[in-house]
């Protein structure tokens, strides 16, 4: 569900027309609804309100300061993988004891600094990183919360390149491996490995995986019981998915009623990290029809939008649906592509799309999770603004890129 | 051919030691050799001296500033395709009348810009186009040189999303409709329809799929010139193959044989817009490892630069090369993969590669083209710096970006 409506035919987020929005600030442009973002960050929190969870956003999914200060203002915590990350995080205020972080490549540097600022714990995804970890602790002179990431060897049905808990991924330790640590924990001196983290993939619809694994880690979590390692934090990770398309998504509920009973037998304090889920349905991407062209084979909606702007058509074959700000019930087969000189720059291909003339505009619906913050410069294009409305309150949450931003760091 | 070579067991960009730059700069870099660039550029203008072409170098390839300027101190021409392009190429100085426009989505704003610059011409890519820089050319009071973007229908045999000659592509008008347009090319009062031209694609190592292109180029000029409608200017596009990988692309020279009997045959004056076959030897991508990772069935070397840096392994399932910067004749079996939190980042996949500890330094191969110009800040991770080498000379031509950068335009 999401606050993006026609009402008189007209889209709407919130109590704005869309169009206006396009006028204003110009196209392609990306537009959240606070309300969106928000209530789904509650559902998640009200599902589980019974085990009273961390829920830390996956701030890769959606990095803008405004997006993260909204759910840091309703008590989220933030779920990092990087430098910038951590310094997006707390540069909106979120308190680092609600600061999270995951990612196979930490730095030095980037761990020092997290270390330093003293964030509630590290995901740790590999024995190297664990003894780096320690070690930079040690010269910092600190004991740091470290929670093992397990790799539980789960198929999460989704794409590959959004799997992350097969053994053949990169990603966490081996439950063996894990054991064999977690025994002799305390060889590490300036570590408190005090957790458990999970996170097997992303765009998940259903909870068999999510069950799956939780057993696994739930039986995990017994055998050190018994061998007297005791736990404090359970990390379960994110991604649930969310309807681009005709997905029929479990919802907050129905997820939290399937895996309530596993988390609650841990014992352990849960955190959550949702991403897609949040953000996912609370952003639309609004892109202005430059040209129809017709072709012997096809017609192709030319818009102003492009791979850089919205990269997941092409990296996951990804469907967004693609709605008219303006409603239009007479529609026909089309590609709907944007301006990039390659044949991977589509938005949707030989779909049904209401009829459009050139000048008016296009809603890519269910971009507000990796949009944006995957966009890039490719073909100098300059990234788009972002604007966000609240109710009928309208901010500009980014500014659209300037030609001097484009060579900004360039020296000739 | 390139001038990254190993002496004395150190990899060398011309005549320096690419660890030191490593250790200068820090890592994820771009490392280019400007005699590598230049080379490639007089090679092919070499090879098709006796008919003159201008060689437009393809922006998007490799839009560095410093790139631009060093091939056009040479004589080439830029080929654009975006506003942001336009600016770059007047930015380094290069004539407007070097300058040839491709895109199938202009906007009203960069075709005004690019008439008021007064570029060589427009590649148009439909009717719709067509009219419109008409249109905008008569608000201007210019007539506006144009060049029709056939679409040959021919296979180019190369990854799909790099095709563009198809006639199932967005590219291109096909050859009933461009004879139709040219046969009433008058009506179109402020433009000056003088050319032709063609780009079927890209990563192109054999010289069968030009020669059919133009073959048909070919014919359809004849066509035209027995209805009396002469035209000036042919555009050869781009497209030529590098080697990555155990590719045999043919030379310059072969491919200028095989095709000048056809070019001269057109009695046209040639323009071609080579992008990678210039840049994509020219440049390395130098990343350090963070972390070998022994999981129970691979090994991952984790490096610092990810498919924010470089995304043409998860995009086109590209193979790139991956050498250590301290040459060693062990090697090992394993995945190369970034720091991002997604399957898909990967730099290598069940390779053998040398055998490299954690701090010491990789470098990916052939990152001159489609590099940095499709870089991101995904993960909010910082883009790289790039360097450029001209025997022993040292030029940072991007600095690194730093935080400050990643939310420069936001606003909370």
């Amino acid at each position: 569900m999401h606050d993006f409506r026609y009402k008189k035919n007209q889209l709407y987020c919130e109590d704005v027309i869309v169009k206006k929005l396009a006028k204003t600030f110009g196209t392609p442009l990306y537009v959240y609804s606070r309300k969106t973002l928000l209530d789904h960050y509650l559902k998640l929190k009200s599902a589980f309100s019974q085990i009273n969870p961390l829920i830390c956003f996956s701030v890769k999914a959606n990095s803008n300061l405004s997006i993260l200060k909204a759910l840091v203002s309703q008590g989220a915590g933030l779920d990092i993988v990087s430098g910038g990350e951590l310094y997006r995080a707390l540069k909106i205020g979120c308190p680092a004891q609600k600061i999270v972080y995951a990612s196979v490549g930490k730095t030095d540097k980037e761990i020092a600094a997290a270390i330093s600022k003293g964030i509630f714990f590290f995901n740790v995804e590999s024995l190297a990183e664990l003894e780096n970890i320690n070690r930079i602790s040690a010269k910092l002179k600190k004991i740091t919360r470290a929670a093992i990431r397990l790799n539980p060897d789960v198929e999460a049905k989704t794409h590959k390149y959004v799997t992350t808990g097969k053994i053949t991924n990169k990603f966490g330790i081996d439950l063996e491996s894990a054991y064999k640590i977690l025994l002799l924990r305390d060889k590490f001196k300036n570590l408190n490995i005090c957790g458990l983290h999970i996170h097997i993939g992303s765009q998940i619809t259903e909870s068999a995986p999510f069950v799956a694994a939780l057993k696994k880690v739930s039986d995990f979590i017994q055998r050190l019981k018994d061998k007297g390692v005791e736990l404090q934090y359970l990390n379960i990770g994110g991604g649930m998915g969310i309807v681009y398309d005709r997905e029929t998504p479990q919802t907050a509920q129905i997820y939290a009623g399937k895996i309530i009973p596993l988390l609650k037998k841990t014992g352990l304090k849960i955190i959550m990290e949702p991403g897609r889920f949040i953000a996912g349905n609370s952003g639309i991407l609004v892109t202005k029809v430059i040209y129809i062209k017709h072709t012997p084979k096809k017609k192709f909606i030319i818009v102003d939008a492009g791979m850089n702007d919205l990269i997941r058509p092409a990296l996951y074959s990804a469907h967004h649906r693609i709605l008219p700000l303006a409603k239009n019930l007479k529609s026909e087969k089309a590609d709907v592509v944007g301006p990039i000189c390659e044949s991977g720059d589509f938005l949707a291909k030989e779909r049904y799309i209401a009829k459009v003339k050139e000048g008016e505009y296009l809603a890519v619906m269910g971009a507000g999770a990796y949009g944006f913050s995957m966009s890039s410069n490719y073909n100098s294009r300059l990234r788009a603004a972002e604007v966000m409305v609240a109710a009928d309150k309208i901010s500009l949450i980014r500014k659209r890129e300037s030609f001097e931003d484009l060579i900004r760091n360039e020296k000739i």
